[in-house]
């Protein structure tokens, strides 16, 4: 007879591994699938994390080994699978994966966070790969000595620039306002940084380049301007990848599952916890706070 | 001219703690008021923490020194007060503690945690550090080879029987239902004890003994019963400690403060976070999302 979960989690970053220590230790038979061979989600994109109290200055790949290990201390199952469609069935909801395969189970946390949001310019997506990157600590390493841009204005872009002021010869972080939601921490390390400045106020029309990224065009009130540039990370944001749940969950505008603290969505059994859940604020410390509450939920579920 | 800060936190614990990261982080000047000379707040009473992800086994000590030692990096101004008294003048904060000093600050959040809910049976008070306890950690060195008692049916209440049984000859866990709203994984360890057992369905009626607990008397159904015992834990849960705050804040009927995910309370400026919020679920990894969260709102309300 095929296996039924008590417990399928869709995600294993910050929320799905909290999720995953919650329900295991509630003696729920627990399945974590994610798409990537290595378990941490956006965590894994950062180079440094500073904020996640009780585990100062760990890079993103550190904090996600320590969840993934403290996870795999109990009885979960691990899928490297990427999960496609969420089906319900009466009780029993199943989530089909891209290999084929079908993961069944009692109730279903989605921890499937949000991928990176596109400017949207010309030239993003041809030079991507060849200049245009979303992940600092992923590629960073390839622009030794080179001269790159950053585009943001939150947390994520300033950890960028800082990372990669201490690889490159110059860095420009760029931004569309001259206000950031970025920690004043992080602004004031990026501007004692001696090879990086702070542009404000331009706009990015494209990313130029034959083989690989050799400008960006940016509009400034209403001149047109080109910087000459070895590569552009984008860290304007993250957006949900709603493709798994839309058909059956009521979502905010922006793609987001509508749940509140207790992460409950607008089907009994299924919860959303984490980045992809419409929420106040979206750190690590409140990723695993939700985790907690999604298990929680779900173990209240299956008790009724 | 007297300091005024930018954000006081009440309350050393996770969430205020974590609210101290995100507090300074964001370059607020930050002070943290604890009536304790060593911080951790509910986390120092428990012997083992094994649910806040990427910090497996821990002690709730070390746990508290990591989250301290982390909050210790930045500007960060602590006390050691017992506030007493908020106040609020325009858009200032005053706390007025139990010393005689006041501290100012533009923003305070309220991270207060809670108290030990007491059974409220004869003998509790009379007999309290002469064999009944609230915190296992704390006194259970001086039951060793000793016969206690643990009341209560919740994860504290399993974790402290769990380490009485390493030290005390024989531990009974006494509880008033046959339901244990702990999780299964300690329910399961605390039933693998060889010195220990599990009473259910039985009420405490008094905790007797002159100089110290001798026994204690229940009810059994209609029955009355009574067991020896050299001590008795009790852990039922905690409730908060109202008198800084219920004057000016609205609460709950069981004293907790009104506030969302984003930790508004009903007074601009203040916030609360953690286990005094009236929230969903109340653990370690739920509250330092909350001073996060509270941090956060602080920085925007500043910002205003």
């Amino acid at each position: 007879m095929e296996k039924i979960y008590d417990l399928i989690i869709v995600g294993a970053g910050a929320a799905g591994l909290s999720a995953a220590i919650y329900g295991a230790r509630a003696n729920l038979s627990t399945a974590v699938i994610d798409s990537k061979n290595i378990f941490g989600g956006q965590m894994l994109n950062t180079p440094e994390i500073d904020n996640y109290p009780g585990l100062p200055s760990m890079s993103g790949f550190e904090l996600s080994e320590k969840f993934y290990s403290h996870a795999s201390k109990y009885n979960v199952d691990f899928f490297e699978e990427k999960a496609e469609k969420l089906r319900c069935e009466k009780d029993i909801k199943s989530i089909i994966c891209k290999s084929g395969s079908i993961l069944k189970g009692k109730t279903v946390i989605i921890a499937s966070g949000g991928v990176h949001r596109k400017l949207g310019v010309p030239g993003e997506e041809r030079l991507l790969g060849k200049g245009v990157g979303y992940c600092a600590s992923c590629d960073g390493a390839l622009f030794r000595e080179k001269e790159v841009f950053v585009a943001g204005g939150g947390d994520t872009a300033f950890v960028y620039a800082i990372y990669l002021s201490r690889i490159c010869s110059r860095v420009h972080l760029i931004h569309r306002r001259d206000k950031f939601r970025a920690a004043e921490s992080y602004v004031a390390r990026l501007r004692n940084m001696k090879n990086a400045d702070i542009i404000t106020n331009e706009i990015i029309k494209s990313i130029n380049g034959n083989e690989k990224v050799e400008s960006i065009t940016v509009m400034s009130g209403s001149a047109e301007k080109e910087y000459p540039a070895d590569g552009i990370f984008i860290a304007i944001g993250v957006e949900p990848d709603k493709s798994l749940y839309e058909e059956i969950l009521d979502t905010d505008p922006a793609g987001f599952i509508i749940a509140k603290e207790d992460c409950k969505t607008s089907v009994e059994g299924i919860f959303a916890a984490g980045d992809v859940r419409s929420k106040y604020f979206r750190q690590i410390s409140t990723a695993v706070g939700d985790g907690a509450c999604a298990a929680h939920s779900a173990e209240l579920y299956l008790e009724r």
